[in-house]
């Protein structure tokens, strides 16, 4: 074993534990620390014996095993106990050793703490990581963002454990300047959050619609997985509705129904917000959540609010059929205000995206890994500077094909009650954004009625600003437009 | 002519012109400064010649000329200037003295300013001002929060300037502690944005769906606006649909479909995020203003994406009143959405609202002023404790007759490629709201699955969590449920 790691990590969770052994399994020798320092002992005696691992139990001796440039990764809960190593470790280590933070946190702190720890001589990556616990051992994906210099360094050693599309590219690249590898991250969970929620209503409209057993939806979702759909929470979704309580009944409809929401997906919503993008999907998605957490109320009010007795009367395969060309339109839609809002962040925050080699980073080792983002890859291939996905001649094709039967399910499950907020907002998005006339026109009106907040016209030059007196004086309602 | 003046006020835009006058003709004596100090002048010998104003041309002179406990209210640019004049005031004031803040300020800046001030020994009032210019010269409405020991001294000011309901009750009264007056003013601002985009989309829907030109909607909005639906924004909407262009064509067609967003009704919403709310309709409002100012994204999308060409064959007149139904039936889950978000709001912030008061306030003066108002006033009268709007008896009757119609509507307009975000959003939301069982009990089970993150089961005590080894080692699918 070699006197010095080429890499040291703090934090032995889990994610940690498994992240290092994967790094060592590809010849990598690593140091460990962890605050509370027997998890270090516990770990090189017990998973890690016998292999690369290099413990220590102070943060000094942790800093004196990494060969220089130093590369220290953190694996820690994000917020203050980021900011708590930082402090650490800037002390023992000299100029261009490199700082990795390789924990959820949010872009805006990772910006800070880029220029902070630049400020000290030092290298600085915030680095997504996704995939989970078994996505850390076997291959994540990997989204680095932070000081452009430290990227050489800890290339070899990200991409070797990354995960690996069919051709072999990893899915880790260079994502961009200081926060910009954790803003990726974080639009990643916030597209999570809608393909689970767009999941979550074809499973409801299957159930309380159609009246499908968990066993005949799990036939689907597996059939599903062979086709445009085949994805990670494609592949789980069938396996969970196929999973057995022990009494024989299917334990997914033992599960309490009320979700959580609070980190990256309501983030990725303010973001959205702050940049003024549209990311309706995403944002009925963590309302959802906000809803199905609202338990005792719902309950109160399923006791006094009624609707429509589902039923259904058409093609019940033409219906799934349907629901599946739901999801695909939906899903389109949702990479699609996912991207936009990327590309305003990078415009905003002056970094440079790699927007093809996000989705290659994402068609593997992630949560949200799919085909699907193989094409995504293919359209910014094709065009490096498409404005919007939905303009991709590919994406605009299938999202017109698939918007027929998703008009019928939105239709369908809004004539019976079922909710379908992610669903039918995506369809409404993909409307207004074909529209090149929307009815703002009237808002414009109204608000220059009630304001005099003034408005352009459609046949003037934009920039040119006229106010009009609607209510007229005494009655006088000719117009009264003037250039203001 | 009074020698000291009961009231000033910094800050002589428009708004501040009208409220000034407004409080003059109600017999109180005000006090008048500007940074730009001609602009005093410029009022006292113009619209406010002969009246009782006292000019001030220094900020000392300002304070100088203000009955003890002294008064002095900013209507200014929100933001730093806010901050400026609370510095430049605060050495000429005495223990007791009372800074007012009449502009469109954050709730969180509120907060922290009446901290400060209060630390000064002064008290400090934030509060909303709605009603636009008008409102502001013949009865805003006014949301005042702050120091509670500063409203007896600023109240009878405040309610004999502010808007009265038919009994004579002012529009205006005491909100809560700090930042509780923004607050809702912010949420009022909120509910505003989604009144003018289902008003939008039922227009877009007479226009686009059922082909009816603007004097024919017009016709519809007159009626309307005699019925529940009695309201500023419907009446204004009737006014512009009848207002003709020079050329004497319908001057809301000529207007450019693009709108604004980025302050009060983002700031809505992300409150909403932070509290863990479903705020739907809103959140689609604010981002339907987003989708419209992407006009050059729009025309060409429009170029490529082709919808279904919008055909009715349905009953016009049904159709129409349909519509009036959605729009009823949304706008109840409005301001339901609105003050669970105050209600939860309130618990965050230890703020004791009136909410029965806010109500009050909302019926006159300010932009979204509707008899729709005074039933919500009632439904806290009823029960000060109503949890929910959506379970006060005569709101549950009410959208559960318009749930009919409003179904009809959004699923004609997502059938005809009709974008309706928020009139659909609503509706799903009220099919949620209602539902005893959602689908997120799969969401959890997805979490579980690729996470380890838990879940809790329908027929076990709440509080007590599970994890599944959805996998089986080595294809054993049997549960292997565990408490954790």
């Amino acid at each position: 074993m070699k006197n010095l790691a080429d890499i040291g990590l703090i934090g032995l969770a889990v994610m940690g534990e498994n992240l290092v052994l994967n790094m060592e399994s590809k010849g990598y020798t690593v140091a460990v620390y962890n605050r509370t320092v027997e998890k270090v002992d516990h770990f090189v005696n017990g998973r890690g014996a016998g292999k690369n691992f290099i413990p220590a139990h102070t943060i000094e001796d942790f800093v004196s095993k990494l060969e220089r440039p130093r590369k220290a990764m953190m694996l820690v809960k994000a917020g203050q106990p980021v900011d708590d190593f930082i402090e650490l470790l800037i002390p023992h280590l000299e100029p261009g050793d490199i700082i990795i933070d390789g924990g959820n946190s949010l872009y805006t702190d990772t910006i800070r703490r880029t220029k902070y720890v630049e400020s000290k001589g030092l290298l600085y990556i915030g680095t997504g990581v996704s995939g989970g616990e078994e996505g850390a051992l076997k291959g994540p994906s990997m989204m680095p963002g932070g000081s452009p210099e430290a990227w050489p360094h800890v290339k070899d050693i990200f991409q070797a454990v990354a995960a690996k599309v069919e051709d072999g590219s990893p899915c880790c690249d260079w994502v961009g300047e200081n926060g910009a590898g954790h803003y990726v991250k974080m639009i990643h969970n916030g597209i999570e959050y809608g393909d689970m929620q767009i999941i979550n209503e074809a499973y409801h409209i299957m159930k309380d619609l159609l009246g499908m057993s968990a066993d005949e939806q799990h036939e689907v979702f597996k059939k599903w997985n062979t086709e445009e759909l085949d994805s990670y929470l494609i592949e789980i979704t069938r396996d969970i509705l196929a999973f057995k309580d022990e009494d024989g009944e299917p334990l997914v409809e033992k599960i309490l129904d009320t979700a959580g929401q609070k980190g990256t997906g309501k983030w990725t919503v303010v973001s959205a917000l702050d940049c003024g993008i549209p990311l309706t999907l995403i944002g009925e998605s963590v309302f959802s959540r906000c809803l199905s957490a609202q338990k005792d109320l719902r309950v109160a009010a399923s006791k006094v609010l009624r609707g429509p007795a589902p039923q259904f009367e058409g093609d019940k395969q033409q219906m799934i059929d349907d629901l599946k060309m739901a999801l695909y339109g939906a899903k389109i839609i949702s990479y699609a205000q996912g991207y936009d809002l990327m590309m305003e962040a990078a415009k905003e925050h002056n970094w440079n995206l790699n927007l093809g080699g996000i989705a290659l980073m994402w068609r593997g080792g992630c949560i949200i890994r799919s085909v699907f983002l193989g094409d995504i890859k293919k359209a910014f291939d094709n065009n490096p500077n498409l404005r919007n996905l939905l303009l991709d001649p590919l994406f605009a094709e299938k999202i017109s094909a698939a918007q027929e039967g998703w008009r019928r399910v939105c239709a369908a499950a809004i004539s019976n009650g079922i909710p379908v907020p992610a669903l039918s907002s995506a369809l409404c998005y993909f409307d207004g954004f074909r529209s090149e006339r929307l009815p703002a026109n009237l808002l414009q009106a109204q608000r220059d009625y009630f304001g005099a907040h003034t408005y352009e016209r459609i046949d003037q030059p934009r920039g040119k600003f006229f106010h009009t007196n609607w209510t007229g004086h005494g009655g006088d309602t000719t117009s009264n437009s003037y250039v203001v």
